[in-house]
């Protein structure tokens, strides 16, 4: 995310969706029935913004803490939190729970790893994984965490160098002087270092992590239990999910990491109204997108993925449908799919709720109003229309590009041939005159993933190659020079084939040679199709960031400049996947008349459960049932304000003890990318007393459950003083909003 | 769709994609990149309306023909093409082309025929249709040709009958009105009525047809020449298709049917410019909803539609896979679902344009102008908010109605098993209190769907059952009661395949026996499950058109009266798929910055064609290459303003003859149903010569070629005069619109 600060243009809008992809995104949809809830949320709490933001640790609300919730802490428990704190760097969030490197996070953060860890013959995604030795715990092929050890401000150097500069400028000199910042501050090789733009360039930061690059997997649960309900039960609630699994970080000595960094857990039921923490790393937001870039994201951006994902989906569960070999390799994919299409249908009912865009707009007319009636902000007059302008010459060239640049997305062997021949020439430039992606500081994370072990399945491959190029060419028409050039008078069907069998790029030892030695004189199929492409591509790339990207990410900042100027850091910035404090509360709601509680319970998992799937509970589960108590809590919805990329934060109560684990939001939720709604939007968790008590009782997990135990009996969370002994009322605004 | 007089709610929607599913209606899909063109093509021409029109034969727009085309041509001329042109009762255009019954229409428009004397043994629709001698012409199980004979204003008896009456009071009295002019004019089993709703209830109109129901196949081509270039080049233009096919109207005697009324053959390539007649049966515009009822279309309707329409798509590509009868089974449906979609898509793409969206908002603001500014037409001036109030409602229920009324569509065993149920609840009240689907005037219809021996494919039926129970759990939820009334704990794939094995409704036998005997005490398993639906499904059709359909038909009828009172018949109805003369001329146009020529040719087929499949040419035709003209015109493109409905309709020329056959919209025709743009909108078609060229040198159908000929030297088209010369500058706006 380093250095982006445009997350309204459809490239991005697609960027994001994918890294919603890797980050299993979980945000509510609003499917048919029950947007009647959706709309009665609106009509009846358009005014109640509580518990709105998502705040750096450089500058948290404490007034508003102190005032809303009359929580105050010393600095050394923010710090602590801070560094308690993770981020799963392919998109998820984490955190330490055990001085012994131990950290948790949701079991669908970790599902491709659990993959990776299975075969033919060992299904852990099924049948969950347990390492009852330390020696069991098992590595994950491509995980990384990031601990934030340190945020610095850097806007003046970045001002300075890009002063008075525009377009293809202003790139160049951005990515000049944040590389080199960057490679500054990345002293070690245990660092990463990523510039942050916040408020689209109000402020520039840089963030300073500690990787750990040696984590292995612990514990997970099986998938039928972690995601209990499927995709027909995603981002809706009551709920039943234990979607949790743990990790462990390992030292360079390959010893488990010792750190004073970590939350206790608690071993408490959690009441309703109690002030809770959430530290984690949503992974975007757009709440400062103009009503023109809300209409073409309405209109254009969210129909088109609509189409493209139902496809997917629909062709996905044929595919699993042939066999069981079929099934296991598609899971992962279709559970993508699945959770993105709801993600952007809700989002996309979102924007055609009546009440909500007119909303926006009025919310855009008063800061209009605002600007008119103000002789210094008179410069900002002209930001709307501009917007609306660079909206027109994104519907004109969005098409193409997105068939072209963002071709092919879900075929892994046609993106590490893409990224072969891209790095290869791009690698010869000079740093800054580069393709953004191939800038030195980012070169380390495409290494690490183009020599990554992973599984491949050729099968699964030609699949999706056939079904990349059956899109391609059907948005472009059979007759657009770039479907000629791929396809001459072949089929899609047989191109994928051709070019996944003759391909060796499943190979990591292959992509390890080329990587280092480039592609030169490489005969290989897939190669010399990702060269064939690649004219085009870069050729519609240019249009696409001369003519849109760029001047829509200048106008962006000029607009967030102004709302700077109005209303400073009293609103939080758009998220940017990086560590967030988010406050509120344990807190049922209203749906439809019908009162939601705020917990379930273990009794409510086995009244669901049914012979079929997605409902059948695991064995273990059905045979650990007499000796669970069923009224233990289980699930939990709370008032935070997250979104995609919060996944696998810990929920703390007032003393940093973990209560919770986020894993997704309600259906209410959906409009979260555009706008807080705090009535109905809801986060959904699982409750830390579910979770030992299922380690417990069905899986044994008793070496964990020690740890667990033993590290909430140290000392090394800095006490906050007073705790709050009762919940304020908290459905106020507890800041001037627009 | 007789007595519809509300074409714009999610219902009615609906059910006019379902009848277009059954029209194979075609009208262009707005895929990405082409979407360029539809843009610029709005910029340069707002205001070009020229040649827009359906015009009903009772109200010929003879002045503007004279004005803008100087034609000129006696009642007889009219009277004879009205006559001449038939409607296929399923939903498409047809012609009398001989004294002898013979008919042409589109190969699209009889593909079920085709595909109903299909077998797994013998595959017309794969290897084509063609009756060397008149014996071995073979009848279409389900097809009725209509030729319209009289059409009778009953605006007097039909606006006495139901005056000062509302909602469900208006329906009744409407029903019973209908029905009973509808029994006095159906005097003879030959004949149909349908009273018709012309400018919203501005005028009703009674349609007397005469009925031809032994309807036989005489000749199809290889569905891979009649839809060359499959969904890919569907809606586009340049294009390639022979979709055609040639039918045969025999009389009750059995023998081929005697007519005077048929269209002669042109011998002659057709030239650019020359004023020619479609002569057709439009299926439903839009063109008169407000901005309101648009927003919905673009912001639920379609989207709702698409990501439906996706899956199904990809379903059914996935299940065509499976096997050589599984792909056979499954090409009707899957040409049905791509069609729609691309109608769809394209409806929602010019629905997403701006430009579009501006002038339908600028066209709404100058009518509120004119009846701001006028006191005797201030009683008009609610009607838009009334119409915001009812989409509301409409947004509110619409989920649920489309989930529950309108569940599982694509199951035809379901749909029996619905209409058996409901038709024996209905057939027992008074006639006008029926769901008006039920009325007596109705029934014959679905006596003859219900007894039609078609062919019903078990494992298709099971696969597509399950899509829709899938789909209808996703929309409402699992705990809503209608799904758990219809599921329970099981899953859509075990009661999909219990239902079709278990049901007996594919035999044509019980079914007529159900339909005479009544269902009481019946056992069969989808009747009972039909039963369980049906409480809910007529609850959530009540509140529906108590709530939004009854009351927005209302306001739709004081809209349209409001226009009628503004513009009388200057402007058409609505199209209602009743006969329509639409005229315009033979005329290429512009994409892009290039030239598209009005003709193309069969040596551009031969160009297109590829070894793959949807570019295949059969055997014959790659055979047949040498003897061809390969200069002969085989498609074509005009300025008429059609709609899906008039797929199968003649060409005329100022004479009266055939030089064509509608069979596609190209892709600019985009927002034909919103509004008619006549610098891009062209009708495609196949061009008489290359029909002959094809049925001489492919097919050696010298039997057809024959009877074409000798018709062609009879007397019988009533002379026009004069006939002109040239063609007038023809886009100029013919008559005063909004």
């Amino acid at each position: 995310m380093a250095g982006k600060s445009s997350t309204w243009t459809e490239g991005s809008l697609l960027q994001k969706m994918e890294e919603k992809l890797r980050m299993h995104s979980k945000r509510f949809v609003g499917l048919g029935f029950a947007l009647v809830g959706w709309l009665v949320g609106w009509l009846v709490s358009a005014s109640a913004w509580a518990d709105e933001g998502m705040w750096t640790f450089d500058a948290l609300p404490k007034a508003a803490l102190k005032k809303d919730y009359g929580f105050e802490a010393p600095e050394a428990f923010w710090k602590h939190m801070q560094k308690a704190s993770l981020r799963i760097a392919g998109g998820c969030s984490a955190s330490f729970v055990s001085p012994q490197g131990l950290v948790m996070t949701n079991h669908h953060c970790v599902i491709e790893c659990i993959e990776h860890l299975s075969s033919r013959s060992v299904d852990h995604v099924k049948n969950g994984f347990w390492a009852q030795q330390p020696r069991q715990e098992k590595r994950c092929p491509e995980m990384e965490l990031n601990q934030l050890v340190d945020i610095m401000d850097i806007t003046q150097p970045v001002k300075e160098a890009t002063q008075n500069l525009y377009g293809p400028a202003f790139k160049h000199a951005f990515n000049e002087i944040s590389s080199q910042l960057q490679k500054e501050c990345q002293s070690a090789p245990h660092l990463r270092c990523e510039v942050v733009s916040l408020y689209r360039g109000g402020f520039y930061h840089l963030y300073k992590y500690q990787k750990y690059s040696d984590v292995r997997l612990v514990f997970a649960p099986e998938v039928a239990v972690a995601f209990f309900g499927g995709d027909l039960d995603n981002f809706t609630y009551p709920r039943y999910n234990l979607d949790v699994s743990f990790l462990r970080a390992y030292g360079a000595d390959g010893k488990p990491l010792s750190t004073p960094y970590y939350f206790k857990w608690s071993f408490e039921e959690p009441k309703e109204g109690e002030l809770a923490f959430v530290s984690g790393n949503p992974g975007g937001t757009s709440r400062l997108l103009t009503t023109a870039q809300l209409r073409y994201v309405r209109d254009y951006a969210w129909p088109r993925r609509i189409a493209r994902l139902s496809e997917l989906r629909a062709m996905l569960q044929a595919y699993g449908e042939r066999g069981a070999e079929e099934k296991r390799t598609a899971t992962t994919w279709l559970f993508m799919v699945e959770n993105s299409l709801k993600v952007i249908k809700g989002r996309h009912a979102a924007l055609a709720d009546r009440h909500f865009f007119n909303a926006k707009m009025a919310e855009e007319k008063a800061l209009q109003n605002k600007v008119n009636a103000s002789a210094e902000l008179k410069e900002f007059a002209s930001v709307w229309s501009s917007i609306e302008n660079l909206v027109a010459k994104q519907t004109r060239y969005a098409a193409e590009y997105v068939a072209i640049e963002d071709a092919f997305r879900t075929s892994t062997l046609f993106a590490f041939a893409k990224t072969l021949v891209r790095a290869a020439e791009e690698r010869e430039k000079p740093n800054a005159s580069r393709l953004s992606e191939y800038i030195d500081a980012n070169l380390p994370n495409i290494e690490t993933w183009l020599t990554s072990n992973v599984p491949l399945y050729p099968k699964l491959e030609t699949a999706l190659l056939k079904f990349e190029l059956e899109k391609m060419r059907e948005a472009l028409g059979v007759d657009h020079p770039f479907v000629k050039k791929l396809l001459g008078k072949e089929t899609p069907a047989r191109v994928a084939a051709r070019l996944v069998s003759q391909t060796k790029l499943a190979n990591v030892k292959v992509r390890e040679k080329l990587w280092k030695e480039g592609v030169k004189g490489s005969a290989d199929a897939m190669l010399l199709f990702a060269k064939l492409a690649d004219s085009s591509s870069r050729a519609i790339r240019q249009t696409w960031e001369t003519e849109v990207e760029t001047p829509a990410t200048k106008e962006g900042e000029r607009l967030a400049q102004l709302r700077f100027q109005l209303f400073g850091t009293t609103l939080s910035p758009d998220a940017t996947f990086t560590l967030r404090l988010s406050y509120g509360q344990l807190k049922g709601y209203e749906e439809n008349g019908h009162p939601i509680p705020p917990l379930t319970r273990f009794q409510g998992l086995f009244e669901r459960a049914t012979p079929f799937e997605p409902y059948v509970l695991p064995a273990k589960w059905l045979k650990a049932k007499p000796k669970l108590n069923l009224l233990a809590p289980l699930n939990m919805v709370t008032t935070h304000d997250i979104i995609g990329g919060n996944s696998g934060s810990p929920i703390l109560n007032a003393k940093g003890e973990v209560i919770g684990l986020v894993f997704d939001g309600n259906i209410q939720s959906l409009g979260g990318d555009y706008v807080f709604e705090a009535q109905l939007n809801r986060t959904v968790a699982v409750q830390s007393m579910g979770i030992v008590e299922a380690l417990d009782k069905v899986y044994g997990a008793k070496r964990l459950l020690t740890e667990l135990h033993e590290a909430a009996k140290t000392i090394n969370t800095p006490a906050t003083s007073p705790i709050p002994q009762a919940a304020p009322p908290a459905l106020q605004p507890s800041s001037d909003k627009p």
